[in-house]
């Protein structure tokens, strides 16, 4: 077990911690393209399993998938106009449609005769070219609700990227439905919040999450409103983990799509619009890896128990085998979250147990089996948990599948009841402004501070520039029912109506 | 059932046809983007189930996902000169990375000062940034076998459109696999068109294809040898269904990946890269759909069984509604090919049964299943199969749900036979050149034609300028063992190894 094989700790720098886990996990790295990542086998499979649980709850909640085009003709851009502001700056744009050898030397050039008429965006958001669709597909109250879901890549021409939590490219899903009425579209708008997102943040990835909605400044470019589900990350930061707009009639209105009611009247579509992305890999990795690399809730492990057969001669080394492949055949044919259990057998001849160790520490295999000659004899395995180190010998027998596989069910309650705990030990009501300040004073986070506002846009501009603190999201429930009650200001010493949610994001 | 509900007969016009059914079954449209189409969701369900099963067919021989960047840097499209040939003509360039306010009027312009040093390229195949990216990966034997899968989207620059068959933006899989010898490439390379591709192919897709590889003129820019499956379509062309490319050591010269071997000596790797793309749907569409629109096999269909219940007044139909959703929960606690049975129950009151029928068979719905209120007294129900419109009437009680499941397993497996025979059929050994012409004279297809071949790019060329037939591939296994032997050409008289595919291709 070499030092080099270390990654920076977490006290030392907590950025550096970050960047080094991502790749030295096998989960993702920089391309030679600017700003983009290539996800390494070991991170896509997480994402696949993100997929496959966001997929069932939007199915469950009637949602269904389509593809609408990468690019988006310029002047659809310009329709919405807030939209236009709020996306239309950084992207990247296609102005040619072929290549010629360069007449001046060696290599490519775009070539000057195919240029196109008007550029092409790459996506940044579907809403523009997707309302410009279903301008064709709405006519009656009859063909609606849609309830639409895209996964696909996108861009945005970002100047500082980092792995998974901010990258030019990168992948995601995108709702996009059209109602009748107002309030079909608000529920429409909380059940993506609640039933899916929330959900899926807690029950799978054993985050806990605040739910709430924006302010008017961090609402989404063109939303009547926007919710949001909001995380706490290991150094103190919020990061967001996925909104879900309410865009009342504003992308109706600018791609002009009506629909007969019922009672015969033209009227404008209500629309929704929501989103999680490849973030929630980087969110993962914030909330519950250690020093040691990187620690996934059960449930989000593409490897959940791995099997490590020991010997040093091929004889012992034949007799362990066999036991660790009789044991994850068996485990195998169990399920745990309604898929296959997921296990793999470390039998590598030219490793030690200690450099396996190791590598699933820092990959993230929830389970250690340790199967050695001496357990063996005694009719027993080791197991250890990734998620806090606990070690324990086991009987190796028919049952011990199951036991297993239990085990994997306390491990993924447990990193979710920790990970409250650390959320309340770190969420705070501060009521000074010298307080708040010093809250969030120096490099590092502060958690979150639950601190009366004015509810005016100059107060919380005049707070993000002295403090960093923005704020995340105003609770749809109070996490305690005194944070709604009125009082004052903790900047301007204003009447506030209620306690708002203040952290450093990411 | 009124008239103008119909699409063009494929006797009148075939291409109409087509067109018409991709649009009326709700798969897919043509966006306001030139060349791209939106797959709506009654399509995307047919990709996701091939995906489904295609993913499954990878992991089980061993592949594994990850995701490589949209955008190709100038640069990298330079290093392999053949191609660059093949791709670098017709490609999305990227040269600006932000958008700004138009100073001359209203709207919006690439902005001058956000000019990219190099220009991207998007994608149209990621041979180079992934051999780009496995130069990195890949220093030692034990790094190998790489074996690695992606689905993204792609573009290429397409003049001529058509849904499906050949659009600028395209969804695919691109399988890219490095490995320390010639023959295992080799091996993967016939892994992936057997294992994977022809029995997709067969089992689910229910379409019989050819298994060959590709002449020269043929195969892809970079490659060794291209493998390929043919299917034939009911116009009697060919539509390519799939490739499998060995690349040799091409790629690995150009980008300068080399690796370590057990002997200590540095060696290139070897390299395949495979790929299929929606256009499958296409090729599904072709080989089995009919007049009334779109028929596909039930492994393949986004519903296998509708249920239609039937009734003038209210209490009528609360009681087939009733018995649908009995039978219907019935077959949604059954599964088939390894999924939960797919079936819905149409039980619009504002629609005739004559135009739910057609809406259905329109969209491929496999069996229809009627219940009206004389049906129920007698405790029975009609039902009508979509590829053969055969009808029935059976007995409605606990077992309906298992007898209409293996009705389902029937129509599969007919569907495939139907598609071989049509294929033998169409089949046709041709000596003279007389002949030959005559085979592919006129607007239409004409089948595969078994013909010798002297092997030579000059002759290729001249059959394809006088008859528009090329080789579609030459057989891994003979249809026929006669097929083998050797022969003149067909045109050049001169001497043949053995026949090969001719066939006016998609």
């Amino acid at each position: 077990m070499s030092k080099d094989l270390g990654i920076t700790a977490r006290g030392d720098n907590y950025a550096d911690w970050y960047n080094e886990l991502v790749v030295r996990a096998d989960l993702a790295e920089n391309s030679g393209v600017r700003g983009c990542m290539v996800i390494k086998p070991h991170g896509y499979r997480v994402w696949e399993l993100m997929q496959q649980a966001l997929d069932g709850l939007f199915k469950s909640t009637g949602h269904v998938n389509a593809y609408f085009p990468l690019f988006i003709p310029k002047s659809y851009f310009e329709q919405e106009a807030e939209h236009v502001e709020g996306f239309a700056k950084e992207c990247a744009v296609v102005t040619h449609y072929r290549l010629k050898a360069n007449p001046n030397g060696k290599g490519l050039i775009p070539d000057p005769e195919a240029v196109l008429e008007e550029p092409l965006i790459i996506r940044p958001t579907s809403e523009t070219v997707i309302w410009n669709t279903y301008k064709r597909w709405i006519q009656s109250y009859r063909d609606l609700p849609l309830l639409i879901n895209q996964w696909a890549n996108v861009v945005r021409w970002e100047m500082r990227t980092r792995l998974f939590l901010r990258t030019a490219e990168f992948l995601w899903q995108e709702g996009h439905t059209a109602h009748a009425t107002y309030d079909e579209a608000e529920q429409e708008s909380l059940t993506i919040l609640h039933q899916c997102y929330a959900r899926f943040a807690e029950e799978w990835m054993a985050v806990p999450v605040l739910r709430g909605v924006k302010s008017e400044v961090e609402k989404f470019a063109g939303a009547d409103h926007t919710y949001c589900i909001e995380a706490l990350t290991q150094d103190l930061r919020c990061i967001q983990a996925g909104t879900s707009h309410h865009l009342g009639q504003n992308f109706a209105k600018a791609f002009d799509v009506q629909f007969q009611s019922a009672e015969g009247k033209l009227e404008y579509v209500y629309a929704t619009s929501w989103g999680v992305s490849t973030r929630l890999i980087g969110t993962l990795i914030m909330a519950h890896s250690d020093d040691k690399g990187f620690v996934p809730p059960p449930r989000m492990a593409p490897v959940q128990i791995v099997v490590i057969p020991m010997g040093r001669d091929d004889e012992t080394r034949a007799k362990t085998i066999g036991a660790a492949r009789t044991l994850a055949d068996a485990l195998r044919s169990l399920t745990y979250g309604g898929l296959e259990v997921r296990v793999h057998i470390d039998d590598r001849e030219k490793e030690s147990p200690g450099f396996k160790f190791n590598h699933w520490e820092m990959r993230g295999a929830c389970v250690r089996v340790e199967i050695g000659p001496r357990d063996l004899e005694a009719g027993t395995c080791i197991v250890a948990r990734r998620d806090n180190g606990e070690k324990n010998t086991l009987t190796l027998d028919s049952g011990t599948a199951q036991v297993l596989v239990d085990l994997l069910d306390q491990i993924q309650i447990q990193m979710y009841e920790r990970a409250l705990a650390f959320r309340n030990e770190n969420t705070h009501r501060i009521d000074s402004w010298e307080e708040f300040q010093k809250a969030f004073d120096g490099e590092g986070g502060g958690g979150f501070v639950l601190a009366h506002w004015d509810g005016t846009t100059e107060t919380e501009e005049a707070i993000a520039e002295k403090t960093k603190a923005t704020i995340r999201c105003i609770l749809l429930e109070p996490l305690h029912p005194d944070d709604e009650k009125p009082g004052v200001c903790v900047y301007s010493g204003k009447p506030s109506v209620k306690r708002v949610v203040f952290a450093k994001a990411y």
